[in-house]
């Protein structure tokens, strides 16, 4: 599937698809003994109640079709988060569930707003969808401007998206901030993406009782270890959910497999490993930044499982191409305003240790 | 996610929203001891090697995201088909496929032409994605009439879609109908659905190099008993396949988690017990049949693992009721000229026999 558009073939396409710029994924190389700091995957495997969940499901009836609703794992994500299972919708990885709320909230020929540094996907599914979208730029220390972005969407806009902690800075906001942004555009979605949310953010999920107009976003693949299996969900007024059910039940009735549900439900379950791995994650963090710091980088505050630094005296691509040739990956962006900035994912301790150690001879070299 | 639209909520939707019409997949209920001959799902579990591929798959790095590009797996389609990589597209389950591929290629300001008798998600994608349909009748023995179909498309349309065999059916298509179909719009997608292909049709793959603007869409759900692991698949020529993978990396860059992949990828690659489940479930349907025609039902010569079949004294509703009271469950279309028929999934000997003797029961109470 790779693309190759040196060659257009635009006799068969639908003319939306040649207007498309597609999201560009972090690469996932198949090299032995890479350090691999680029797509904020979890440093540990994930629960072992997970893999025996997942074992379990696949010798129990994989001829069979999944339960299209995913009601238990539904029931368990609602128990967590105190709200009920008409609060939540899953889908196949947040990037899923994403997809099917822009199209079924910000379709409505007004623009969608968002900050200018986050997430690459969000201007993705604005194209898919045929929306209009505006961006509102953070401030010079990469900090979302909520008063700017309130004071905008109270103007009229199709929605609000953020993410939180914002990525790739890792930034976040208090909910007071996200709760002016809900009061300026009451009858807009305000979405707050929070794949990041559990090392060391506030959740809006408390706010859903309060905000018919609030969704909130999360994911699997980060907190929980399990990129691999893609799962996402979203918590929100049953009004919001049942939105998001129809455009799931005109796509795709079925897009959680067996295995899948199984092994997020018991993931959602086992608070004990939960807690544990998201301490270990902040604390290899707060580490990890204090040597960035000592070899000269700038470095965030993060509240999410990657740091975003820049070095005041060394160019952030030639940076990232020398640690690729010590076979540590991190991940640099070629867009406007971050492209002096690295992002690199918590990996394990040793994992960290080999990129200060190689970050040191770059700098020295 | 189940809908209550007795209370519809139109303030945060986008207007496309409040306009669906959402598919209704066939219920999957948890009652014990049922007969569920209504999905169309495989009787016997998948292949033991799939099982083992994905205890090990769940072993080793569900932290780490999944290939997005699903290379091993579209490798083995790629070998089975006698076609190249860059020939094939996968999904999660072909209604994925199948979702994308009308957005790549069907959303164009002209009609997109589909028997009025066929798999009823086709019209809810038309819905989705804003795409004009015109069902083209198939006759009065339900057969799709490829001339009035090509006849149709000679005069301009989007691209055609047909399912061969056509679900709910069960009737097939010889390959030279579909290259008449072909044909009759050389610069317009004809995308042939082949969920039900292995039980005896033949399979369009084998035109696929001739033919630039053919589509073939098959799912591992039926003839490799995966319907839990959601994994269907395209192959066509490369300009097809790339319109396919930028829809694609534009709405979700990971479709398939990793135990999907692994597991699809085993079940491709074990042509003994493909072979030999095929046939069983082929033997058990012309057993069926015999049996049920036996009890005065017509029933439509089937390529698919499933039987439509109708009674001349019995109204099709009345008897799947009757059947639902006895735990067995068919399924039945409250559609326009298929509403007196009932679409049988092929189960075990075990449960046609039940199936057989609670329709015997019923007939004569």
């Amino acid at each position: 599937m790779a693309s190759d558009m040196s060659h257009p073939y635009p006799a068969f396409w639908s003319p939306r698809v040649a207007g498309l710029e597609p999201y560009v994924p972090g690469e996932q190389p198949r090299i032995a003994n890479l350090v691999k700091l680029n797509t904020n995957e979890h440093p540990s495997p994930p629960s072992p109640r997970v893999i025996a969940a997942i074992a379990e499901a696949a010798r129990d009836g994989l001829q069979r079709y999944p339960d299209p609703e995913s009601t238990s794992l539904r029931e368990a994500i609602a128990r967590r988060h105190g709200l009920q299972p008409a609060q939540v919708f899953v889908g196949n990885g947040s990037d899923e569930v994403l997809s099917h709320a822009f199209l079924a909230f910000f379709q409505r020929g007004e623009p969608l707003l968002f900050p200018d540094v986050t997430y690459s996907f969000y201007r993705v599914w604005t194209q898919l969808h045929g929306i209009e979208a505006e961006a509102v730029p953070v401030d010079e220390a990469l900090r979302i401007e909520i008063d700017a972005l309130a004071r905008r969407a109270e103007r009229g806009c199709a929605g609000v998206v953020i993410a939180n902690p914002n990525a790739p800075t890792g930034q976040g906001l208090p909910l007071d901030a996200i709760e002016q942004l809900l009061r300026a555009c009451p009858m807009r979605v305000v979405l707050v993406d929070e794949a990041y949310v559990d090392f060391g953010a506030s959740s809006a999920a408390a706010l859903v009782e309060a905000h018919p107009n609030l969704l909130v976003v999360q994911t699997l693949s980060k907190s929980r270890a399990l990129a691999g299996l893609r799962v996402g969900f979203a918590l929100g007024q049953p009004p919001l959910i049942e939105a998001l059910a129809r455009i799931k039940n005109s796509f795709n009735s079925y897009p959680l497999d067996r295995l899948a549900q199984a092994g997020a439900q018991a993931a959602i379950e086992d608070d004990e490993w939960f807690s544990a791995q998201c301490r270990a994650v902040i604390d290899t963090r707060e580490g990890l930044a204090l040597q960035l710091e000592d070899l000269g980088f700038e470095v965030l505050p993060s509240q999410a499982n990657f740091v975003f630094a820049r070095h005041p005296q060394r160019d952030a691509a030639t940076l990232a191409a020398a640690l690729r040739e010590r076979a540590v990956l991190v991940r640099h962006f070629r867009q406007p305003r971050i492209d002096q900035w690295l992002r690199i994912s918590i990996g394990t301790r040793a994992q960290c240790g080999v990129l200060v150690e190689a970050l040191q001879a770059i700098l020295e070299g």
